[in-house]
């Protein structure tokens, strides 16, 4: 049974948060992937969210870009979190979608992540964030990524500080 | 019965488009209005726009602003043409509002109008428009009124060049 | 004889709405195509729009981008629905070609279309839009459209199921 | 003890989420209050957020402006899910507290709300949400809410229609 | 017979250019007014523009805001120096008019002046810089029009100098 | 002796303003080209501007990016009058230039163009409007390229017509 | 002998950074006050500014908005750390000035302070931090203010734990 | 010992700012190299920041991308100079990187440099201005690549007047 839902508003989506669907993999987290759009499969996006609470989900990942009403459409038939991911677009690299997610009304509320690279990774770790707030097995695995992340990084300035500046970038742009 | 249908996010926003209603008077066009929010009441939001068709109507005028997903939700529960009219905010000035509306995916199209003042007109007078595709004596009365908006600016040019433009300033301001 | 115009500021501007043309060949709906431009060419966009109405046409699409005066100067010489295509420029991917259509003063309506890939199709779509709304065919055909749009999503969930997003997500970029 | 901690990077923010804490109170939500900065008191601030869990807290609120690093810095403290509210200010209406608070790296994730009055509240509501994962009670009230604002919203149009939009909008606007 | 044609949008820009007409009385330079719009009286616009240089006219300037098609409509009528004056408005305090008047395509330029205050002043020093490239006493009334402007500062600065910084902001605020 | 003086503030600008020198080549308007920063060679800049009127140059051109003070700069030391060309740049596809160029101060008034190819073409026909103001020759010249243009789009139209969109699309994308 | 050196765009700016001049007094720094814009009094500017390090100018803050030239400008006549300060306008709040301002060529560096109230405060305390670089007892006065600063938050937790959330935004609101 | 000391929020940034090690090392100041990020690094980042001064650090660069929190947070934790430099990403070209280092709130300083090649130069040399303010060897040589910059633009001017501006282009493109 899955413990989160993934709705993406196009399969073209897909493999631009790939690295959510990872992360979740990585913390050992069950989930479902939907295409399902707000505007072209209204019926179908609701069914899947009206019952979502039912079928377990704890948390749901929509993503979406332009005027990306997604998320909120979503939020409108669920109390469970709803995260929304912005796709990044031509209009000054996705204001259109950041701001169509964002500026939700009162009362219906979407938690909407970073654009880009980053929005799926941490849509992911928003969810397992959730997850952890009543599991203390998955606050724990939290804690080591957190170490882990930082642990690369004192990699590499290990690595700078032995080859110098300029051989890292060169090894970085080679 | 109504020709046009009149659909507003929010119950604020009636004041803001009330030169919509107005104009649509001035051309005896017959109009229902409904407060309904995609977000709050989205079951309400796709019954009033799924009968549209049936109960008459031939074009909504959807008002939102913000993450205003309204008309691109209605539009995903009709084919009749839906005119999106973006409310002003403090995000630039509606900016929000603006590409909420006016970037919808392809396949399901709405036709966004100016934010602020113009905005109620226009939806108007569009909705005016599509009627007078078929309809001449529409058409003639859309012809009457920008000879009327015409022969106003002619009398202002009257009235500067009669006192001059300085007094005219200074009763403009006044 | 055609029921929708359209006119481009520039040539350069046919290829970005090929699918403006595709869409309306989909619904068999006729259409003039002129390049005629704002300001380079102003007589002949005013004697093409100022007979558009007596030659038949029951709605224009209007293409151009930057200070893309063209939709509201074609709306200032007639009364039959002008909707307009923001073409995408550097200028944060097109909000001067957004804005110049989009901010029309009171009385002069357009009908703005999305920016991008979706502007061609939508405006083609929202053409149809107002010939069905006296055509209970071209309505129907428009019904048949989103059914289509709905079952190509429902195949793509089937394929993601059977396949798993990792091969899917392949695919895709393969 | 608290279930949700507020962190506001200045008391000048106080007011601006007066209903944040009216929210939660709404739901019989405990909550604990502090005004730390990211940059004038970080080590106050990181001691706050770094016994947050230990202290049972399940979500932290974090509101700030401008530069509006106060929600990123307190999720680089802890695993509990955090969620962003930018200030209002006079970039945009807003823009540099929502991008500095939106567009974080991958890794820690921050839920971002929108700017304004409607902030406030769904950052209260999405704790709800967070906290009615696991909690029957509280999903029921989040059910409770929803159909009160759809009742609401029911009133109102009853209201519109008993009064027509005229008297209706001077009602608004008297 | 007047040098230089005033050409606005709305009769409502009269008083936010009243500093343009100043500026031209200033410098002895005679000038006319017209109120027209590019998209309410088309016709009206192009026939005073057509008519402008033989009439005597040497440069127009044309002030409009929103969707500003005006100074690029005059543009394409005439091949006489066009200059802009965008119109603040709520879209970050005037992007639309800006961009709209800006971003002309090759072939059609207009000269455009800053939003706010300084466009009426500016679009008729403009004019003037131009009548002076072949009049040498127009262009020493502007060399005494710059000393006047530095001797004003230095007078400034005397007062701060005699005042103290402290009196002098308490004058100004006073 | 030039009639027109062109400033860019760096020679990597040469290429992008390419179309300045080869219009104003075509109108046979003599011109001198000198790369001169407003920041790195303040000086040369003042000197070479001061003494323009005296060399016999009736307009000046300036070319800059970014902070793009050299149009300003150079304006506070001429009463010719300057046109500025904002360089495209990657800040909103240069937004800092448009803005850097247009929002001068009152009493120094800067002529801006439009970013991109637009702007250089631009800049060297509206040298060319002002020349003409007082030639009549030149002025002729000008309704023979207007001419040339209207002439290009109906050759194109023609194109079309016999071609069809399909195949004309292919030539151009071919 | 002054260790700072103020120059402003317009005596008008003097209210604006009241608070540079107050904060450069609370830690003893000497400082004079010039008006003198880059367009208006470039010669006036340029003396001031080129003589300043011999002069005892230790750093130069120069506050301007709109096309924000001055900073530049100043940095184009001196070696001197430059500090701007944008002023506020309607142009997003200030984007104008921001860019004109941030968006400096290489070679030439300014260093950029926020737009609004904190622009004054922070200019004067970045040119403290620069005299505290080789000055001990400046660098404990900037320990003390900070210490200052987190000790006045403290005392506002204090009252808002003493008082309630309620009472306090009372208290400020009233 | 390292006299600047430059910490970047990502191993990635590195290449982006080479030319800030390169224009350092033409002055011959020497430095030291830090990746550590704001979020998922914040004690070391405190760390190193904290004893800057004792270590003999006279001016930090601190570079970050997005919602770059790293300058600020530098900020928070010394009272000496720190220069923040933005990368570039796709909001707008950096929009979100500039706001979040600029918009710093009153009290704790951070100096904005620009974002994109032009930032890792000019927070080399402003960290340089820092150090020649009490070292009269650093000024002159700061006068000396001022000098060499006027130089070589007065060389490529020399190459213009000799090859003419096509061949000059053509060995640009070339």
């Amino acid at each position: 049974m899955a413990q989160v839902g993934i709705i993406l508003g196009s399969d073209s989506d897909l493999p631009k948060v790939k690295n959510c669907f990872e992360t979740l993999e990585e913390f050992d987290i069950s989930f479902e992937i939907i295409v399902s759009s707000a505007h072209r499969t209204p019926e179908e996006t609701k069914e899947w969210v009206s019952s979502a609470r039912s079928r377990g989900l704890k948390a749901i990942i929509a993503v979406a870009g332009g005027a990306a009403h997604l998320p909120g459409v979503v939020a409108s038939h669920t109390t469970l979190p709803v995260i929304g991911v912005p796709i990044e677009t031509k209009i000054s690299g996705g204001l259109d979608s950041i701001l169509s997610i964002l500026q939700m009304p009162g009362g219906i509320p979407v938690a909407t992540m970073p654009a880009g690279r980053a929005g799926g990774i941490n849509a992911a770790l928003f969810a397992v964030n959730i997850l952890g707030v009543e599991n203390a097995s998955v606050a724990d695995k939290l804690d080591q990524y957190r170490k882990k992340m930082a642990e690369k990084i004192a990699a590499k300035n290990a690595d700078i500080a032995a080859q110098g500046y300029k051989k890292y970038i060169a090894g970085l742009e080679g």
